[in-house]
């Protein structure tokens, strides 16, 4: 990774923000790289004269992103950088995120490090979905987390087939179905009772979200598969698939949601001191002694 | 029981309900009931001349309601003939229910056996919930399976504080919270991950649905505790309650759910040869055999 | 409550049980209360000339027992103590319990007030289980938290039939089951997947342990109801029943485990402060807060 | 694969076996296949002079083995074939199994087809695993399903500490853990509370029993994991590991449970027409339709 463009993607505008990317950038430039930032920063550091781009031209001329915020931001960041390659880390400004592992506190020693050249890298893959209705493509979407199709009025079950490789799964009635990603394994698919899978398995897991019958299981499948979930024609229920759960499509019964492992791979920098169990331990509240 | 009114309750006025209603009228006129309809039978039996009341009248009348349809169309009369104190059986016009417990092959078995008093009698409690804004009651309802809280947009959690009796329970993020009762245990409650109550066990049960810790279960409590659900004002997310899924209201941060036991029970009329246990086998194919 | 003479029951006679015990018999001597300590406490004081008893005479002495110790301990004297209604509390040596909730820092503070008459008292039921083989009890024994029903071989999977008031429920393959008590419903029964049944809800809860099947749950019964767990003659399994996890008796194919609530509750003593719920946020860990 | 010698492993010499061993052989051999059987068959057959080998010797001579029995029998198989790459597949005399797929009935055809070379071929790796105790390997074994440590006293938690790749995961005191392969994710990890891993996944998941907390949660990782169990010194409890649930070793604190995966691939060889997700469906009742 050879480094001179830094691009830096914050949440949004606010005080909490403005104090980590000043310091931020006085660091960056004083160490001579050239800054781009994302138009979320508009309106920061306003003495100081920063270069403003979209995020794909951002995501085309870094050598390596920056996000500044919490686990949203820093998916949404990735959904995009993913197209180009861009490596990227994350400085947390609340919580200790599972993506954005470095706080403030200790970003200057960290960025030390990465920036000579010790650091870990952490490529995973993301998933690509496609809605389709007769025949055609209506709806296209990357997810790093999860693709979930979810009931949208209240108690109301949805009524699906699954497929996986062309072979039909199984027929469900549910409030959804969550597909994720080993990343997205600590989100939504945990909170539905899925297992953790460990972040550089090539594998997807496909939960279901509040089941029907007690017969179901969450099902582990390769990153190869292609998945397809059919929405039943029997129920005049409304639905809806969410990309991570920032962007939304509304589907319809006869919609089929097409998910396959997205070419091209993100590739996360972490601190040479990255514990992956640590992060599991503290975010899950593991026991971690007698 | 003395049973001179008989009121009939159906899904709607199609051509399967119409075939059972004509048979159970013919077989109860000739036997000198006199009968009553709710609106649903409206166009039903066009040749004869039924009586058409308001399902609140037909519940003061009646001294026997027979619903003829579904668990759901059981589940909406019975929330007003609670009020009445009028027994009520089922009889189902497709697949066995957990409340519609009678096929119309047996139908006119049961009903001699339970017409000259054979029966059991198989009283429960209902729901009933008030949602209180700024110390105002502004929605009041009835339930018989659950009142549920749940999010309105996929994906986005609601925060909540849980009081029973006026005590703290905890602090939870989820996509909602069921409270049900014994009868509603084997519907979204169990969707959700929650354990089966026996029909007549004098208690409620809390089921988190997709709780964003690990550490949450669902809690069993008394029926007499009294248990408010105060929406968080930590996020400006738009959730609903339901009433047994059949009636919905939007809250909104700071809204308090109120939920006790509703004055009154209500009396479900069983052949005496009724096997709980055999309907829950049936119902969620447990293994009956080596 | 009117006290005059208390029981001692410690874990064992070590340093720490004897650093709290000398403090605890200053201070009741102190105010003119008789003392009589359990079996365990020999060795304990041996400069104070103590009176030693065997638990049950020492249950029908004392108007009031203090368990030193911890959740064993405390279940341990409870099976005695409930055949004889002496109220009994618990001082905790090690981590906080769901029993034993006053802590040696503060049971000055708390003794105070409940010698004094502020208190609140907590009566609960506990179980009594026999195993029948040809029609003839061959074990008898008491339970607070739970009777387990458990395979001996690792591995090996035990088949039962469970009856409740001579009901058929159902046929299950399984590890085992356990029969909890509200009591126990934090203890083993939550590790095998129950719920949490609230301290004094009037019910038991049956949970399967590790099933065959993905069709079963948990099952929460009314306290009065009588349980029957036949164990096939199919399989020629070795399995224990376990009291508590305390006593095991081993049990064949066909033998019966028959449980019933125990006559006579056993009365907990608490701090006038005492709140449930807290026990159960601080113990498992529930989240607070925003 | 070209077939000469075809190995029989039988369950062992029972009426119902025989009548299916009696119709396969005949059937083999005037196909003018050579025919060796292993130990199990002594005392089958007694009219027809067969060749009986230990189980090594019968792996290496034969080009196919065939299996008639059940899982348990296919498991057992299994540890030995694999050790030689021997092919195998298997006939059921009971229930269908997950391993076992082919039914007497259609064994004929299928075995036509597959002996002309229409067959779908399944390698799937198997578990090697070593105790460990002051520094020296006292055990060694292979299992296809899983390796399970396993509390040997009802009701008496084990404590251990999880390594991943000599990564530290976490402490948890719990009645045990299953290691599974993709295999053994339908048997005992799943009556554990475990996922559905794809046979063909290269994964293995680690699925706690019976838990003392409630933040533990399957964890898949990637088949080349090296898995490492410490038993913790801090309880006395004798436990146990077990492979595939048919032999056992007693484990003390302090004992290590290594786990990798076995170098060499077991080939399960199944009808051109085999539906693993079709399997699923029958074996795990789900719902396959509206």
């Amino acid at each position: 990774m050879k480094i001179k463009t830094i691009g830096i993607i914050t949440k949004n505008a606010d005080e909490i923000v403005e104090a980590t990317v000043e310091k931020l950038y006085d660091y960056l430039v004083e160490k001579s790289y050239t800054l781009v930032f994302d138009p979320n920063a508009d309106g920061l550091l306003s003495d100081k004269n920063i270069t403003i781009q979209s995020r794909e031209q951002l995501a085309k001329d870094a050598d390596l992103a920056i996000v500044v915020g919490g686990d949203g931001t820093f998916l949404s960041a990735v959904r995009t950088l993913a197209d180009y390659g861009t490596p990227v880390m994350g400085i947390n400004l609340g919580r200790l995120g599972f993506l954005v592992d470095i706080s403030p506190d200790e970003m200057f020693d960290h960025l030390d490090n990465i920036l000579s050249g010790e650091y870990v890298e952490d490529s995973r893959f993301l998933l690509h979905a496609q809605v389709i209705r007769d025949d055609k493509v209506i709806c296209e979407a990357d997810a790093f987390n999860d693709v979930v199709v979810h009931i949208r009025d209240v108690a109301r079950m949805i009524e699906f087939e699954t497929y996986i490789n062309s072979q039909f799964v199984n027929f469900q009635r549910a409030d959804g179905l969550v597909v994720s990603t080993p990343t997205g394994s600590t989100a939504y698919a945990l909170s539905s009772g899925g297992p953790l899978l460990h972040a550089n398995l090539e594998a997807m897991v496909l939960v279901p979200i509040c089941p029907h019958t007690l017969t179901n299981r969450p099902l582990v499948v390769n990153s190869d598969s292609h998945i397809e979930i059919v929405i039943a024609e029997s129920k005049q229920t409304t639905s809806q698939v969410t990309f991570d759960g920032q962007t939304a499509f509304d589907v319809k019964p006869g919609d089929k949601i097409s998910i396959k492992k997205k070419t091209g791979l993100i590739h996360l920098i972490h601190p040479a001191t990255h514990d992956y169990y640590e992060i599991l331990r503290a975010k899950l509240r593991w026991a971690t002694h007698v």
